[in-house]
């Protein structure tokens, strides 16, 4: 398990470079506390989606949320432009096996944490796809607390907030465009 | 909720002071980040502790390390040395106070998170001990990785690592234990 | 004197947390830099001051600007936000009783930096209040140049300059009020 | 041209997660930096191997060494861990893609670019294997700085200097291994 | 050869005081980034002079890119505003020194590597002053790099756009001003 | 007034080169940061001084440590090694001439800090003998702060505390040589 660990503890340095190359000053975001944002999201609307009445597994969005970005450790953040000029499979596949390296020496744990990041790689639960939005929201409330301390020239992260799709069910979809609604308001407020 | 988001937004970017209480640069670690390898250790731990037969709510294990630092970003995050010249309780109340006005517009989950703070602060249950744990030993594997790249000057922090006493079940504290031997035995091993 | 001044390099690290948690980057200003900023004002305004007539002992002013925040080695840069859930008190004695320790060994001079810093605390004299502006007076120095720079949602911070109230008397009051219009000016020019 | 000159100014703050993912803080190395230490080392070694005897295009070192990473624009810094993650081709046929395109703006010298870019890349040339060596150099000369000042952990980069094999001349050969030499000799006077 | 690749080592890490000394974040651009920055468009500008049909030295241009900064190891990035504190000679012939005994030990190339710097501090020739071109582009596409994502402050910079004299042959002065022009166009269509 | 006090935030911001030259990381310590501590150490050194029976003018010691740098905003902060290349008088005279001109807005106590200014740079007086010996001993304690975190490579920094000369009367050099002799102690007792 320590080995694990120890080579997670990556994440807390390595940045996000979505920022870096818009030209923010590195320390804007690693990617371990983009994780722990993903988190609180995705904890956030699966509790608001129970709520209101859907069945949602809240240990398994928590899971899913915690360890979706752990394969950056070995395959590094690539920018979204990386994705232009490798095979759609080549990347998810080298991601897959880095993941499942990665996780080699946890126990007997392990093989429930392959099956959590095939379920969010491919997506077909509710679970996964509320972890999907909240990846997308995190980034967005990053990208307004940037704006509105100055920052500009992030306006194409704003483009998926324009027509979302993350194949949710009428209730869940409702608790997600309710935030991306209110967080579009937000930043059309700033200055 | 969005308010909430976009509050807890302000610990990606929130250094930890111990370390830079001790000379390491800034950028070494965020609340965030570490918050992240508390849930990261928790889930972990759990998860071996439940494969060893005892019962744990893993659930909880994770909502509890995701939110125990949320009262940072009010609070701020008070080095060690301060609770010297704070009352024992001034401090505790201060940040559950704060806990409390920052989740109070996430709606029905409110109370939950709550009674998880007041949990893991209180401690009774194993999951909040676990937890915990898993708060001690994301800080020793980041100082080993920290001493690994050539820090110095941390002793102190590996105090706590000689005499454990999380007041965990036998079971559980086995697997605390082994953690930190190898960890020890990692130490003794750099250079 | 030794260990006071190893203690003290602490402040040259330590961000204020004032910036950190509007989301600008680290780096921004160390509590030892904005010290310097609170000297440099500090000696510029008693120097205007006396030299339109009034008493100053500008000896003093120096040294209380120079040691008024040396307690934030033991009890970090609270944010603002932190006075809400800590009694008025209890923040106050913690610093005072800090700040008594840190100077512990600098041999025969430490009581009259313990008297300094009570004056600074409780404000009675001319020279305490002084420094008190001098402090709000380079906190938004700084902000203009932050906003200067690009920095935006800092506004908050300029609600003092609105209707300061430092208690001087009228002389003294002139001088602080032409810094604080020549900087409202200076702003509303920005862009 | 301009696009393109736009464009490759994110190299100067994309970091090398080389040092990034053993522990090193941010702000350690720049892609565009270590692009000005391989064209310095690429030119010294070139024009000694030259002064040597024997016969370099020099003007073909400066370039290939100018643009062998401009790709990582777009595809990112990838850890060398990654390699073992995609098919040996995926990678370089994504860098070579990447880099056609980010000069398809620059005019008549585009093509010049993509053949220097793809000697570099296979490495039939005297010049292209110059340019190799000077990029291990480069990265050696930095871990030897960062070492001297500290660091530690950065073992595994200095295995490729017991055993170079850059496929040079004899004499070129004896001109990088003098230099290989004289560094592994610096290194070990370190402390 | 080794001492002189160690010490331009230092390059890497020092900030360029320009855009320090107007409030941007350090870690904003390193002398090594820039002298990066200003090889590629030097060679860009000399391959399109180059296509048009003036007879162009692209080697020396580029060995006049790469080296022109490396007085600064020694001598640092003075301010724009030092050069009103300093003789105009005194700080050319300290850079001319510095510089020559920076390469003192790099072998039979040195006196060409003097030469080369010689020529660009008097700028005589055709490449010396399509480098200096290069210098200024680059420092205007950071310029507008940094205000694309919000920086503001920087309008004296662009001042040396509006007339630009390099006293360039008619053919390349045309390539440069068709470059300062679009960037003038891009900067205007910011936000 | 203002005018001043806008361009000293410079001083903030400003990286002491010494430390980036030998590999530290930016944000080590700022002009400002340093200008703090030489202020500390100087009234803790004066007011020792002073308890043993020597009259000093303690406002004298506090003023010219407060503004000893300030010409580096307008000349930076120059390397040791830049001084072999300007002649002596060169460098001292541009920071007398730019020291000036910060100050000219400064009103009636203009003439008096450039008074102080020329004194700490002739030091005919005890006082600025004193500040000096500031200067040094906070550099030196800034070095074992950073050693005792890891930081290597700093040796030459220590050999001015072999042999100190600073032409002090007795009582005063035996203050300055026990900090010095309790600094070595310290260093020596690193790891």
């Amino acid at each position: 398990m320590l080995a694990t660990l120890i080579e997670l503890q990556r994440l807390k340095r390595l940045e996000r470079t979505g920022w870096t190359l818009r030209g923010l000053p590195n320390g804007t975001e690693s990617v371990a506390s983009h994780s722990f944002g993903v988190c609180v999201t995705a904890m956030m609307l699966a509790d608001e989606v129970k709520a209101r009445g859907l069945e949602v597994n809240c240990e398994r969005v928590l899971r899913m949320a915690l360890l979706h970005d752990w394969a950056e450790t070995r395959v590094g953040d690539m920018p979204k432009t990386a994705t232009r000029y490798f095979a759609a499979d080549a990347r998810k596949s080298a991601e897959a096996s880095a993941f499942a390296d990665i996780v080699d020496g946890v126990g007997s744990a392990k093989s429930e944490y392959r099956e959590l990041y095939k379920d969010y790689e491919e997506r077909p639960s509710l679970e996964a796809r509320l972890v999907k939005a909240a990846d997308v929201i995190d980034l967005l409330v990053q990208a307004y607390a940037l704006e509105r301390s100055g920052a500009r020239g992030l306006d194409e992260f704003w483009q998926v907030a324009q027509q979302p799709d993350f194949k949710l069910p009428q209730l869940a979809d409702q608790v997600v465009n309710e935030v991306l609604q209110s967080l579009l308001r937000a930043r059309s407020e700033i200055e």
